[in-house]
């Protein structure tokens, strides 16, 4: 990897990424205002995260506008991959979807891919992907969905639906292509080889266009479903893709879940929020107050800052008022802090509780065994 | 491939197999007169394929024998993959398989890979091969195996079982060791390389020893599932191998379900049998009567012969009578011919009641998916 350049697989993310170029190297569009005007003719709206370019490219979007006014109504599909407790980098994509799914009344289908973990750490268990897998849908639950249009996938669970799905992807796709979409070598399991199947088949699960709103490194899978869907007579996913939440310690990778330090876990303490964000969140601000108060921070890679911006301020004028604060100097780091420790910590207390709730009703929501 | 040599794989066999080469090459053990010996210790009897090498080669037989008197049963499995119609060559080892559970008193599982016949055959679709294995499914249970200690598993309806399992042998095997055991290339499609870890599979389906009686073709898997076992802490699986039942036109190949012409199906009609054998039944003898007289036939080539001597004639005596019979001259190609249609058919003609019978009894036969 040159010094300039970065990283994006579904397994490994390394470097500071340069979104434009993302997209000019995944063959992605940007999301244009044009089609941001048009989402928001169905939507009334406009979630933050289409206003701020957190989902800031996407493939085929006005295919499943256009459809959708036909009266093809998609259906919505996202996942997790269960390698250990939520962290709330993945709650954006599921937030998002949320409001996509109020949006538009879709069916939602969520993925949790326990095999998929189990193939690419070498030390997990599947059966404890499995128990992450079922942790990670009561933070999925809690977000609001209900049963009555939301269904679970655990992939160890419903392989026997998953299955002869995935096998009509499998017999189209070929090692030469696993290695170039995903860089695989001879040294890769052939259940990791496979697997890419698996996290097609969700998009075929019923006979309906999908949109699936996901972080952008997950975007190669959906690479080879879209090359694979002619071939078995079925429409190309949609996609619509956010950027990587980066780590607490700033920018060059995304928040990861085997990471403790770099990651704010939905099942975090506020004690442990509160020391996590103030050991680790990397700051955008001087090294001493004085400096701070004179020069200013730089809020484009302050990380608390981010967080806000990403998840925790919805509101715009809200969130100006924090970026200018900051830059200006009038905010000093731990203030800036300190907002994103108390917002964190308001949304976890309600979180957990939903969380919690979310056990008895796990069962109604996990998908029909067929 | 050299003019003198051959192929075997699980999806291609080619050529005039030597099958002492092929065991220096499979790296597998000739079946001794000592280990014969030990078995009928065990058996009482030896079954004609023993006797007359049908079954010729094995790995770690000794293995099960030594644990099997320690009170470590074995459980025994074999399978089938269902790319059409059941023929008389499959019978070889299920027959065998059904010796084995009478005089062990053994569980018995049966595999039939409509996966891996959907993956492997580009023309068929997986209902297809799904549909072939319950026809395929009938003519084993005809063979007067008891749904107490046999359980049928069709991959793709038990995949939640299988998978499971599948998964740690996958991780355990990558590309180069497919390519390597089975000659696969970039061009493989993902459903094929994953597929022998669901060929595994059955192997760790209970915690005892496994036997598999096996066409010799499909040692590879095996061998990879013997790397694998100790990675997982599991035994390795013992292995005794039948010869390639050669296919009506003779010796260069094997029986296969894919050649109409080359195949008697077990759902052929007593006037289908009679022509195939009379039309296309491969001869030892000689171009005219007269020369047959004088110089005699060559049985060791008779694929008329042959059949006899793998399955329609257990009598050794009667066995030895049509072999120094069509030798010296004295019976003729088609009197051979006439005893070989009229051994089918009779056997046919039972085998396809029982075989109608058997689909009321399929259910019971299912394996529960877990």
């Amino acid at each position: 990897m040159p010094a300039d350049d970065f990283i994006v697989t579904p397994w490994h993310v390394e470097g500071e990424i340069d979104y434009d170029k993302l997209i000019k190297r995944f063959g992605t569009e940007k999301i244009s205002n044009q089609l941001l005007n048009r989402i928001q003719e169905f939507t009334g709206d406009l979630h933050f995260m289409l206003r701020r370019g957190i989902f800031f490219s996407h493939r085929d979007m006005s295919v499943i506008l256009n459809e959708y006014l036909k009266g093809n109504k998609f259906f919505l599909y996202t996942g997790r991959g269960p390698s250990g407790h939520t962290h709330i980098g993945h709650l954006v994509p599921w937030v998002f979807s949320k409001w996509l799914q109020d949006k538009f009344k879709t069916k939602m289908y969520f993925q949790l891919t326990d095999d998929e973990k189990f193939f690419s750490k070498p030390k997990l268990t599947l059966e404890e992907t499995k128990k992450f897998a079922f942790e990670n849908a009561l933070d999925f639950i809690a977000l609001g969905f209900k049963p009555e249009n939301t269904k679970i996938i655990i992939n160890s669970i419903h392989i026997k639906t998953l299955y002869p799905i995935a096998a009509q992807v499998a017999k189209k796709i070929n090692f030469s292509n696993t290695k170039a979409v995903f860089g695989f070598s001879n040294e890769t399991n052939i259940g990791m080889i496979f697997y890419t199947s698996l996290q097609s088949a969700p998009c075929f699960i019923e006979d309906k266009p999908v949109l699936i709103p996901l972080g952008v490194d997950q975007d190669p899978h959906f690479r080879l479903t879209r090359d694979v869907a002619p071939k078995i007579g079925k429409p190309k996913p949609a996609l619509i893709h956010n950027i990587m939440i980066p780590a607490l310690q700033g920018p060059g990778g995304k928040m990861s879940a085997s990471d403790d330090n770099g990651t704010v876990y939905t099942t975090d303490s506020p004690e442990v929020v509160k020391k996590k964000i103030n050991k680790y969140a990397f700051s955008g601000g001087q090294p001493d107050i004085e400096e701070h108060r004179k020069k200013g921070g730089n809020p484009d890679i302050d990380v608390s800052y981010q967080y806000l911006r990403i998840f925790f301020e919805p509101d715009d004028n809200k969130l100006k008022k924090i970026y200018d604060d900051y830059k200006s100097g009038k905010m000093l780091t731990g203030e800036l802090k300190a907002i994103l420790i108390e917002k964190i910590n308001d949304f976890l207390k309600v979180h957990q509780k939903k969380r919690e709730k979310a056990r008895d009703q796990l069962d109604k929501f996990l998908l029909e065994n067929s």
